[in-house]
Order: structure tokens, then C-alpha cells, then sequence
């Protein structure tokens, strides 16, 4: 690890907690349909909606509100009663509203780290609503800077990279997604540190083991400090 | 001009064509609520809910369809037919599928300017599209990067200037707003250029007129290479 220079964390159930919000929106989205479909069935439409959106929406909450909208009307078949989809633009912005609930004992890891290395926040979803949550977090003062980023596969790693003006074997990526936040930066020859949060949006899941020797995988947050410090 | 080291452009009606791509979706709307009220009065409801909305959603298309969707709301008072929903969303999918028509000469512009300054994107809006937009435009490789900003007041360029690590004497904004793209930058004690475009959102609109020392208004992009050249 001597070599590195950048740490980059990932934002959403790496820093401070998002998928519990996510889920909640979910359910009660299931509870405004739950005279069309059973809720499993919902979640799959849902679920579907979303993904064939991402290409056009990207990551975050203004997208899933929007498909939670379209998912409304293709699971109801045009015949949902209107004020409905009022509740459903406002469970979206309950979402944008929420409290930034820090995960672990990041502030003092940040404080720690901050003297060795250049930090810095990475992060898929809307930007609008990531500088806000990184500003309420009271994290801001410990990061160089906050890259929102249209998605996280190896391209946009290399663009990060680029915009750093540093070798992948100088990054060190810490987040909570094997897809998102492990597997690009260990292709690219970087490093990278797996925190596994309890929930993880199905989409992120990855169905086989990662072995590689710029990779760990820690139970807290706060283990970071064993392997950097 | 001999100090200046970064030439910042903004997107939106300064290097391709897009607000008359809001106003067409705009007239579509209120086309769509024509049963409830005159296009000026839904005009005026989509306005406010869009500046309501601005502090939690930004700027960009998706906050522009959750808005709409939000105002068919009030003006329908919940008795909308449900089918419209539908209509709106693709609305907002048809403004994110646009396609990009570049504005005047921009590209001869670039190329010349490129020799001599760090060219960099400085725009609002939502994130993948906007990186889609410079993506389809083809003038990619002219920038050293973009930067899509939450929002483009005085303190978004102080971090924007940070990050390029310049001083604010050696940048240059040129850009179609003179609330976005010139008074703020004036303000910080860079250089600004203002392109003025057809049509303009009300939103950016300034009633007074800008005497400066650091600021021109020229008549078509072209012109720029006067100013910098």
C-alpha cells in the first residue's frame, strides 16, 4: 500500500446510509399498488422499469421517482386513480429529504487518513442531491473534492483517474458494492477494499468470489484504518 | 487577455441548441391540461413548481418531467385522466433523446482556441445528459473535461476555480446567460463573454445592463476568436 496516493470512498451504505431509504420508498410504493399486483410482483416491475430506464435516467432518486411513475401506469394500466401518482412524486422527494445517518465512526477514519492521503468522494446518482447529503454529512472539510459520476464501470474509473493525474496503482476505491466499487478499479490495476452493508440494491449484486491480490474485504468501515495506516 | 490559461463554455444554447427542445415540450404540455386552464395560466403553475423545486431537484430534464408531472397535479386537482401521466414521462424521454445541433461554427472555434488554452464544458443540468450531449456532439476531444455543476452562483465557481487551480484573472466564462454564466464569474474577478441566444428560460433572465472592464457581448461564437486569438 505504500504507493498510494488517492483514497476514494464510495457515498451510499459506504459513508452514510441509502438503500434502507430506497427500500422503505419500495414498500410503500407496493402499498399505493397493492390492488393491482401482489408486492413481489410490483418490486419486479419496478425493478425492470428501472434498469431499462438507466441508460436515459443514470443512477439516483429523481430517476427512481420517475419509474416508480411509469411502473404506476404500466402496472395499472392507465386506470390508477389519479392522486396517487401525487404520493408517489412526494415519497420521491421524502427521499431527497431524508437525514444523512453516518454509517460506523467515519469521521474520525477520515480524520486519520486525511494526513497521509489525498481523499476524495466517488460516487454514482444525481449530483444535485450528492453534494447535499455530503454537505449535511459534515464530511465535506476531510475530501479534496466529490466526483459524481454518470456510472462507475472502468471507463469511468479511467476518466477519474485521468482527472487525478495518477497511476491505478496509486487509487485505493473503499465501498460497499463488488460491481461498483471493486471489480472496474481491480481491473483497471487499482486497488480496492470491500465493506459489505447489509442491504445491497439487487443491481450491485455480483454471484461469484473475487480473489485478487489488491483486494480486501472488511466487516467495518473502521478496518480501513489496519490496511492504510 | 494574455493571462487567461482556462476557457470555460457553457452547453446549454451556447455549444448546442436546447431550450427551444424545453419550450416545444413546454407547448406539448400545456396542450395535453388545455381542459383545465389557458397554456399561459399551466405556463405560469409549471414556472413556479419549477422554481419551487429547484433547491431539491436541480437543474436537467428529469427534474423538468417530475415538475410537469407535479403541476398536471394542481391544475387537475387530482382529476386528471390517468393516461396523460404517460404522455408526460415520454415528454421528458423525448427531451432526453434529442439530438445535438451544434450552434454556429463551434467546432473551426474550438479546434483554434485549443492550441492556446485549457478548454473545459461548465454547465448545469442533469448529469448523464449532459455528458450524453457532449458524448453525441462529437466536440469531445476538444475539452479536457466537463463539469456539470449543481449550480452556477458565485460559490460554484469558486470550487470550480479550485479544482482547476487557476486564478480567477486567468479564466473565462462564455456562455448565452448573463445571470449564470457572466455575473457571477465578474463578481470573483474573472472574464466573461456573453453569447446571447434566440430564447432564453425567464429563470435567467437579467433586467439591467452589465458595464465591466472583464466582460464583452458579442454576436455569434465565432466571434470569440477576436476576444482570444
Amino acid at each position: 500500500m505504500k504507493n498510494i496516493k488517492v483514497v476514494a470512498f464510495d457515498a451510499d451504505d459506504t459513508l452514510w446510509v441509502n438503500e434502507p431509504y430506497f427500500n422503505e420508498a419500495e414498500k410503500a410504493f407496493c402499498v399505493l399498488l397493492e390492488d393491482y399486483l401482489t408486492h413481489q410482483s410490483i418490486s419486479q416491475v419496478l425493478f425492470k422499469t428501472q434498469i431499462d430506464n438507466l441508460p436515459l435516467y443514470g443512477y439516483g432518486i429523481k430517476g427512481f421517482t420517475l419509474s416508480m411513475i411509469e411502473s404506476a401506469n404500466i402496472i395499472s394500466k392507465g386506470t390508477l386513480n389519479p392522486t396517487i401518482y401525487s404520493k408517489i412524486v412526494n415519497l420521491g422527494k421524502e427521499l431527497l429529504t431524508k437525514p444523512v445517518e453516518l454509517i460506523d465512526d467515519v469521521e474520525n477514519i477520515l480524520e486519520e487518513l486525511q494526513a497521509k492521503y489525498k481523499l476524495v468522494v466517488a460516487t454514482k446518482g444525481d449530483l444535485k442531491d450528492q453534494h447535499r447529503k455530503l454537505h449535511k454529512s459534515g464530511l465535506g472539510s476531510y475530501f479534496h473534492h466529490i466526483e459524481v459520476m454518470t456510472d462507475k464501470e472502468e471507463i469511468d474509473y479511467q476518466k477519474l483517474l485521468k482527472r487525478l493525474d495518477i497511476h491505478p496503482s496509486e487509487f485505493i476505491m473503499i465501498g460497499n458494492s463488488l460491481r461498483s466499487d471493486v471489480l472496474p478499479v481491480l481491473e483497471l490495476g487499482g486497488h480496492a477494499v470491500h465493506v459489505p452493508f447489509h442491504t445491497t440494491w439487487l443491481h450491485e449484486h455480483v454471484d461469484h468470489p473475487i480473489i485478487h491480490n489488491n483486494f480486501k474485504t472488511i466487516k467495518k468501515l473502521s478496518e480501513v484504518k489496519n490496511i492504510l495506516l
